[in-house]
């Protein structure tokens, strides 16, 4: 009813603000290369280092983001889970790619100035957490996409695979924060960083943004009420201490935006929507 | 049983393991400070410096870290609810004091040196971080421990609460790894950062062990089952479609670790441990 066009209302706000604070920041780091610093070439010039950030923000932030929430969009719930699997792991992939390719500008860059290599903070954290994703994608694909996984190994890697890709998510917003710090205290010389030229006042916004997506991102992602539906065989009454096994892994999850006030109508009716009622609450609470 | 000891002992590994790497994050700190830089002072000199990562780390990391997982800890279960809620608010004082602390002292140490403040975005950053966590524990005070707020506040708040804890907690780790990068870039002169002296290869260890440190607390406080079970009066069975009202909102909460086989000896009964099971698969997928 009214509640529920509320919810999707706020859901829908959300959605944008996170379109346009990602949208914007990919903005901000091409007016950075462009405006303030090289811009792009692919010839171990500082043109070819900025592809990093340009890359980073565009895949490894802002379509990582996208494909977070993917399932989240009240409009694909018509469309099959195993499409939405297919976009959720395609962005991953298109993420994981260009993480890959921003990664070797910089070795190249690297390399044609004789700067050493992964001695920064940034390059440990960084590399491992490229490495982790890739691992969260293989370890996905195999597992939840590929129809081999038996349902209890399914079950028992959900919550690992999605604390695992907000982990990651989380660290990779704050690789870019330390890469974003590193060069401009090694770019901005004369007017230097602590000077605060208009590039650095720029810069430091567009890392405030990337926080504000991060936080968008994970808000959006942890509320359970947004979650996509169940699969319908799971929404068929069950015997009481009946166990859901055999259904979809993604049946286990219960959509409580469907619940209202509880009636009697029958004991098994009126459980299940306390069921719905407790899980609301319990899941509200984790985060 | 055996599966519930089992997960108890996890539990107890993966404590051990946080408490661990935070004290090793302390003890580098302070190897840092005192082998590689000035020592710590109170004088406008670096040693005044150094007391912000001995602090941040001490404080605003490792303590704010142990306050978030403090309900988790099962031999707290039998105190009170109100005891362990002082605990939580007071442990999350004493982290803000000294952010704060540790802020007066670069502030300080800024001034005394002509340095200018707030340039970088790891100060834009870090300060907003302190500002939010001073607005939660102010809100979190007025809201849950002070006895005045109506329990649809309550419950209304709290997944807020928690969202904002551990992105706020997510966020001051963030700002660590940028103020390491700052701190090795700028001190680091012949040799340096880039030729990776064992300063650097120290405090670069020190910033994995804090992302190690913070993706621990986040598991601990995501994981349902590990949650401080109900308050009593939310475990007596309520009739079936009774809505928990009236009862504290932390009730809210189920305590799915008992959560074994279900039984048919009543229909309540039943429908109660399938909650259970329900609220398990839920939470589990929220994060």
């Amino acid at each position: 009813g009214a509640r529920k066009m509320e919810d999707y209302g706020r859901f829908l706000a959300l959605l944008a603000s996170a379109l346009l604070v990602g949208f914007v920041s990919v903005i901000l780091s091409l007016v950075w290369v462009f405006h303030y610093r090289e811009g792009l070439s692919w010839d171990g010039s500082p043109g070819e280092f900025n592809w990093h950030p340009v890359l980073i923000i565009t895949g490894f932030v802002f379509i990582q983001g996208i494909a977070i929430i993917v399932y989240r969009l009240p409009w694909t719930w018509k469309c099959s889970k195993l499409l939405m699997k297919f976009i959720h792991a395609g962005l991953n992939t298109i993420a994981m790619i260009l993480a890959i390719v921003s990664m070797v500008a910089v070795f190249e860059y690297h390399n044609a100035k004789n700067i050493p290599n992964m001695y920064s903070l940034h390059s440990w954290i960084g590399l491992t957490a490229v490495i982790f994703y890739s691992l969260q994608l293989f370890l996905g694909f195999a597992v939840f996409l590929l129809p081999f996984a038996p349902v209890h190994l399914r079950v028992a890697l959900m919550p690992i695979h999605v604390y695992s890709g907000l982990t990651i998510f989380a660290t990779v917003i704050a690789t870019a924060l330390m890469g974003i710090t590193e060069k401009l205290i090694f770019a901005l010389k004369n007017p230097a960083y602590s000077a605060s030229p208009p590039e650095a006042t720029l810069v430091n916004c567009l890392g405030l943004l990337l926080v504000i997506f991060g936080s968008l991102v994970l808000w959006m992602a942890s509320r359970p009420h947004w979650k996509r539906p169940p699969a319908e065989n799971a929404k068929i009454l069950r015997p009481i201490g009946a166990t859901p096994e055999g259904t979809e892994v993604e049946s286990t999850m219960t959509n409580s935006s469907n619940a209202d006030k509880p009636d009697l109508r029958s004991n098994n009716e009126a459980a299940r929507k306390q069921n719905i009622k407790f899980d609301e609450a319990g899941q509200r609470s984790t985060m």
